[in-house]
């Protein structure tokens, strides 16, 4: 993994596992894509579905993912391993676990992939209004976490301002343009990563800092790998809202479009806060 | 469990679990809560719930569940597993997986436990037009699955109807107040079940019926158990939405409202079916 060309986007040598074994792999944490106390929780979750989607006996592409976060991921080496718990004609459920030394089980996930098929198919939920995404300033993320420099996020709606803590509670709703920097293709593993990039909703609502952890994320993937091809490197259109904060816990529920008005993915958290 | 009293409710038989060991349970079906080829997910959910609520090894109450369907489970015993892959101070990490001779992992399951505090609170989203319930007709549950006579059904919005196969697609969006039949205190595990409750999205767009199975549920708990009980037995008022039918795969997502206003739960499913 170290050995990888120049040329690998981070997000790859970020999300790389190497094999050690049947179900078994090995993994680094990527400064690149460091949060606060831990690897950014997209990437965390791009790695978990990386060992199925490279495990010689996945069948079919991945429909969910959940991934839960029990401890943060310290600097350095991981292990992830992943069984199949069931494989059927055309359906494959999976369950995932990330260990480190002295921090077992940091991380859990399972997945359900199945092999995608022709059907009536039907679009009932509509993209947000997002405008050409190439007249809108990038937000400038120098000086805050490692992670935040590898996406572009340019705001449609409700950027995050810390300029007014005490206030009434703003929109939990906001609108976003994102993209890879530097600019990457979309996929699966993209997809899962950026359905956690959403600014956390208390951000948005109280217009302040507060720690927060991801505690449950779940992706829901709306298209097929060849129809993600076709999105190319984006910019993906993202909504997010929130419907109850209460003792610690907040919800958040999103979408990501392509360009062109197609749901790829939505994606449903909660979230840890202390005000 | 089948001594239990004749007082003991349905739902409690059906979700019943007898301890067999450190982290073991026995269950058996119940034909109460039988759906066409297997139990009702609702009453599936809430059992794998059931573990980690009833282990002497619990920390707090519920935040997040998925359960994930591998296959239907066959009519009579089953075991369930559950360990806590990661218990920290006020959270607990569970995988759950529940088997039968024969039919391996048929159901995996996480949850998220936690120990909720006072915090501060915000309500963002509003719950669906619902009237009164009083004044609404039950849906007829007679001559179908056994579990749906389990329930009261009565429609606010989009009532199910299978009465134009065929037309262009209707709104995916229904309304519906639901409670326990006969009545029963809503709590954590009534909350997983009502979540599947809801109809599949496809009979409504439609207005035909297709086959459809749940391949994986996802429930967030808004509310603390003292809150939760403070609803009785209810009803709630329930609204759900779907956002893409594709590749014989959809997705549902949910909402569980007390008649006071008070998001309980929220949900979120990919359904297969095939037309």
């Amino acid at each position: 993994m170290l050995d990888q060309p120049a040329t690998t986007h981070p997000f790859d040598t970020a999300t790389a596992l190497t094999p050690a074994g049947p179900g078994i792999w090995t993994g680094l944490t990527s400064d690149a894509y460091w949060n606060f106390g831990g690897p950014f929780g997209g990437v965390t979750a791009a790695t978990m579905l990386r060992a199925p989607l490279d495990s010689p006996d996945r069948l079919g592409e991945p429909v969910s993912l959940t991934v839960n976060y029990g401890a943060a991921v310290a600097k350095g080496p991981f292990t992830l391993t992943a069984r199949a718990t069931r494989t059927n004609r055309s359906t494959q459920h999976w369950f995932m676990e990330l260990s480190q030394p002295g921090n077992d089980a940091a991380i859990t996930a399972t997945a359900v992939f199945a092999t995608r098929r022709p059907s009536w198919s039907h679009f009932p939920a509509r993209p947000p209004e997002g405008g050409d995404p190439d007249s809108l300033p990038a937000l400038p993320t120098g000086g805050m976490s490692a992670w935040l420099a590898r996406y572009r996020f340019r705001f449609v709606d409700n950027a995050p301002s810390f300029a007014a803590p005490g206030a009434a509670p703003a929109s939990a709703r906001s609108v976003v343009w994102m993209d890879d920097s530097p600019a990457r293709p979309v996929d699966f593993v993209s997809l899962a990563s950026i359905s956690d990039a959403f600014f956390a909703r208390i951000f948005h609502v109280r217009r302040s800092f507060f720690p927060i952890a991801t505690v449950s994320l779940t992706v829901y993937f709306h298209a097929a790998a060849a129809e993600i091809a076709e999105v190319g490197a984006g910019p993906l259109l993202g909504v997010a809202d929130g419907r109850a904060f209460t003792r610690g816990i907040s919800d958040q529920t999103g979408e990501l479009w392509s360009r062109e008005g197609r749901l790829l993915a939505s994606t449903h958290q909660i979230v840890y806060y202390r005000d």
